[in-house]
């Protein structure tokens, strides 16, 4: 066997089941291999940023890394957008990244790079093979890397002439990592506090908003004076009828101080402190009010679910919670097409057990709001901010968990970032319904102009955030990807296509015109 | 004035026209201050591997810099790979990349990312602003020091509240960067090598390749046993009727080194000796027969066209050249639509001074070919191999020479890359003719996958090369992005097609369902 052949029964063996894949010529030996098995299963991806959104919607549903298969320094370039957002969902990814034969690179033909440096700055772990050995040897590093604290971007650089040159063998898998426990002492800081009085938020990330976890939480919250709250943009909470529901921190700074302002305490389970997105002139970054004491049980690179349960423990609230969400369904009154209505609507029909891809900007928030008394269901979020993530999450989603319906909110000039993701959803006949809600804008950046102070914008200024002139059909680009579109333009309308979607297997868009 | 707008009349005083951007809301004063100035034209574009491959083509056709707007470490990551590509083909870019307030930074907010490393890694100059007067300094020195050694890749990074705060003064523009002379030994020793009797190649790339440099070039060539021989991938050749007329070094390894093996001597002007683009098994990197003697005579950072002229004056080849590129009609007689058929009919068809972006792939050389003795016109290439450029490319070719024709060839695969380019040519109603090549598959790659001895691929192998299933429609795809478009399937179709592309003013796009 070659050591592209060596590298793949590696990976396999290390349990990695889909490559999300966009190749060239240095990784021709890598796809020839990936053909030769059935254990693997490569999807194509006509760019690089899809790639790596893919891998990242994979890893948050299967909480396993998926690998991908990139080209060179500019193949790689091209999927660190959304490696930062998967880096900040602290998801699992195995980059195979091939390169130059080693003895190729010292002639800088046109397409090297400093590739090693490129790597290095967009991942946990990286490493380059020295050999046809140690390129399968690698592999099994990286996929135990990249399990390492819950998620992490391993990356494995492939000279050419190792995967081409004959390996010896194939190297075993690694044992997988297991997330560090949380010391005692911190649990019991906590359950101190708690026990203590005063008003307690329990700030959640990671993998504090499974729904195991959760109802530990709530059982938490009802025996304490105590609220949940999930960080901005989650990487996956399990929400909707039946389980624990959280509050959710406000994404605008200002709205964020609020709603902390009435705690004595934040408690920190799998997220950060919580700080400004953006910084604004006269506006504070740190968010946390000063007379609230801010405690650490756990960050989300470790135990977090163990951390949930050793509260609980500390804290006798050993019995399932009660109060959890009840299912409940809209009335539709507005004939109107707005986040609003779509969002009603969503929570209508969606069946049980649908995975929600939020990349719904402006319209996402009151679709979110929406859909708390839906069928349960899981929501992940653009949790780096780098817009683009949305349509590669929902495709990577669907691939790992077939059985499931998985929902795209997409927003206009966000699906333009990676909307070469739509044509994969179809060569895949993944079960995606994509909700493409198009304002013709860059909504929030109208808001966003005002809020830094840049004064009354005149019209040349606002054309630099708008996306009229021309207006795009997301209805034809789909079609044009090999994806099924319609569009509605009234409630009436948006029910009817969605309905007739969750009705139905196979990839789907519908562009919602909406008017706020 | 706040320091944005400093900044931007500073870019301005320094001859700074045109802005491609894509911001956010760290960048919202620099937006603002573009919205208050009509010396300043900002071109939206949808994704930033547009906004950094429209800068590469209008530098290319303007010889001096855009400025781009790009936000935070995301935005720049994206705009990396035709970074690289404008790079290779020597442009000058100023960006301009907004980063967090200075004191935002600590706090790690969810698009922090290590951006000085990474603006470093993609530039050849870059420099963090430290207050607001600076930030219009660094402007003045960003443009300098873009036009140093014919173009570099500039990278100012510029904090958000050094944008906001108030500055001083606008600082003045510096004076220009001009290449460096080539020393009268090298001319010398070229001089003596030619004059010296044998066969001598001269290898051309970079500034060798425009109309008067190829002239000079053509009389010496006239004089001497002297070959002219562009590198593969130009960053801008001037070519066809009236035009000194150049071979072109081959792609593959193989087909190059047959090439140069009649020459006793390669001499370099503005190119890098040549190498194979990839490597292959048993194959050589190096290109040059061992032997013959290798001569640089200019980098392309220097100044190649005086380079030219001084080694005309040392042979005394003080002439015009009498042989130049006639004007030649093809006849069409083949009625598929195939690279040959294409080619012949834009042969045809296509007005003096067009400009032709080339990222036709496989279908690109056979239509390079075609076009020889077209009425003249400048042919731009994929100089950095990573695709996605192409599209870009013309958009800003159309951009810095708005009263001539840009045809676009464009390959399906690589055209997915930058999708998002045709809705800026339709937004800026640029004159680009895109002509999507469209056979359905990565075809350089089915040709690599047998040179890197991979083995016969079966069919799951295969599949990973493909881009049927589903087959896309470009058609619909342009027309969802506001350009309008055509498909032809035969030779008769896409010439009555492209005929009255030529004939109009305004995007279009034809998409031409190739055979071969």
């Amino acid at each position: 066997m070659n050591g592209a052949e060596a590298l793949l029964q590696t990976l396999v063996d290390s349990g990695v089941e889909v490559c999300f894949a966009n190749p060239g010529t240095s990784e021709m030996q890598l796809v020839s291999a990936i053909g030769k098995t059935d254990a693997m299963r490569p999807v194509l991806c006509l760019f690089e940023g899809v790639v790596s959104g893919a891998a990242d919607g994979y890893a948050r549903m299967a909480d396993k890394p998926a690998a991908t298969l990139l080209h060179l320094g500019s193949g790689f370039s091209n999927s660190l957008a959304n490696m930062h957002n998967a880096r900040r969902a602290g998801s699992p990814i195995v980059n195979i990244v091939g390169d130059h034969a080693t003895y190729h690179l010292q002639f800088d033909a046109p397409l090297t790079s400093d590739l090693p440096g490129i790597a290095r700055w967009g991942s946990h772990w990286t490493e380059i093979a020295h050999s046809p050995e140690e390129l399968s040897a690698g592999g099994a590093r990286a996929v135990q890397a990249s399990m390492a604290g819950n998620g992490q971007i391993a990356t494995l650089l492939a000279p050419a002439d190792h995967a081409w040159n004959e390996a010896a063998e194939a190297a075993p898998a690694l044992p997988p990592k297991t997330p560090l426990t949380v010391p005692q002492s911190r649990i019991d800081r906590a359950a101190e506090a708690i026990s203590s009085g005063g008003k307690t938020c329990l700030l959640l990330g990671g993998r504090a908003l499974r729904e195991e976890s959760l109802a530990t939480l709530g059982a938490i919250a009802e025996a304490h004076d105590v609220t949940l709250m999930s960080s901005t943009f989650p990487t996956r909470l399990q929400r909707g009828a039946g389980r624990v529901a959280v509050q959710r921190l406000p994404y605008f700074a200002e709205q964020a101080a609020e709603a902390l302002a009435p705690f004595d305490r934040l408690i920190l389970l799998g997220a950060p402190a919580p700080v400004s997105f953006f910084a604004y002139p006269e506006k504070e970054s740190w968010l946390t009010p000063d007379s609230c004491e801010l405690i650490t049980l756990a960050e989300s690179s470790e135990d977090v679910a163990g951390a949930a349960a050793d509260l609980a423990g500390a804290l006798g609230a050993d019995k399932a919670p009660t109060q959890v969400q009840t299912r409940q369904r809209h009335e539709i009154t507005d004939e109107s097409l707005n986040a609003l209505t779509v969002g009603q609507i969503i929570s209508n029909e969606m069946p049980a057990q649908t995975i929600v891809s939020d990349e719904g900007a402006t319209c996402g928030l009151a679709i979110y709001l929406c859909t708390e008394q839906a069928e349960p269901h899981d929501w992940m979020t653009l949790t780096g901010g780098a817009i683009g993530q949305g349509l590669p999450v929902a495709l990577g989603a669907a691939l790992a968990c077939p059985d499931r319906k998985v929902v795209a909110l997409e927003a206009d000039g966000s699906a333009m970032y990676t909307i070469q993701a739509l044509w994969s959803m179809a060569r895949e006949n993944t079960d995606v319904t994509v909700v493409l809600l198009n304002n013709r804008s860059y909504a929030i950046l109208n808001i966003e102009l005002a809020r830094v102070g840049a004064g009354e914008p005149n019209a040349k200024t606002l054309s630099m955030l708008d996306l009229s002139n021309p207006d795009m059909s997301y209805q034809q680009i789909a079609e044009g990807l090999g994806v099924s579109a319609t569009q509605a333009t009234t409630a009436a309308e948006f029910e009817s296509q969605f309905r007739d979607a969750m009705g139905t297997r196979g990839p789907r868009l519908i562009e919602a015109i909406v008017t706020g």
